[in-house]
């Protein structure tokens, strides 16, 4: 299936000179959705899988499904201030200034097998923060798998001691 | 099963005098988290439903895999300046001052018969306010679905000209 045709390109979104790459007539495809959703589930099947974590928010919506189908643990990542219980958290760089990630304390166990799902990776910060959040509380990276990635962003690079895998890729 | 063993009550958050009921203990257990999506499913299955809308950011992570279950569009409610393409948007009413959710214009067609999916309803202000952009699109509302009720608040009465459900209450 040709899924780039499900995605929309909006230009100066969020700023100008950003071209946006609009997921949601994806979402709005039932055939383009369970497609990438069993892509996912198929990719990690076979790596051990043990917990889903999930990043805010576009992330929850192939993370959540994917923990149902693989029946293992969905576990959030959120930005600051969101998670109400004992939590660690991670600071990570953006263009101007940095953000935090947020995972709870209990979320996961020591050697614990992750795979870590966002829907798009471009420079990989969010990526790369959640992955020091898992192991941070001792459990391992299986692989980072994404929906959309924008190659030449850089994201696979600084990711590169991790299995990293996406469905849909621009240069 | 009893859901309310996997809801951690986290006493002032996010500020002093709310108890937060928690729901990652229920994301993080995998038989719970099942049961809480069939339930979604059976509970709509027979209400003809042809989208599901979620609602930034937590809806996200019910509505999703009951999307992908139901074979149809997931359609996100995001908050302000978050969806990039032509959008309609409804002020409501928070504590103090007022937020502001939206929609893509393209996301619903007139007459389709849409389920409203978040994990909690406390006054129902989201829940309304989604609703009113569902209807703004001229779709019609078959379901308001929630993991999660806070009865006490009185979500449920604002909402009364439409159909309320939900898997776990507290008074």
């Amino acid at each position: 299936m040709d899924l780039k045709q499900f995605i929309r390109d909006v230009p100066d979104f969020p700023q100008p000179g950003v071209l946006f790459r609009d997921i949601t007539p994806l979402l709005k495809e039932p055939a383009a959705f369970q497609y990438a959703i069993d892509w996912f589930r198929d990719q990690l099947s076979g790596l051990g899988v043990e917990a889903v974590v999930g990043i805010e928010s576009r992330g929850f919506i192939f993370a959540a499904p994917l923990a149902y189908q693989l029946a293992v643990p969905f576990i959030p990542v959120r930005k600051s201030g969101k998670l109400p219980a004992a939590r660690m958290s991670v600071e990570y760089a953006l263009e101007y200034g940095t953000s935090e990630l947020d995972i709870h304390q209990d979320a996961l166990s020591p050697g614990q097998n992750v795979a870590i799902v966002d829907d798009l990776i471009a420079t990989g910060g969010t990526a790369i923060a959640t992955t020091k959040l898992v192991e941070l509380l001792g459990a391992r990276v299986a692989a980072l798998a994404f929906l959309v990635e924008l190659a030449g962003l850089g994201g696979r690079e600084r990711l590169k001691e991790y299995r990293v895998l996406s469905l849909i890729r621009y240069e």
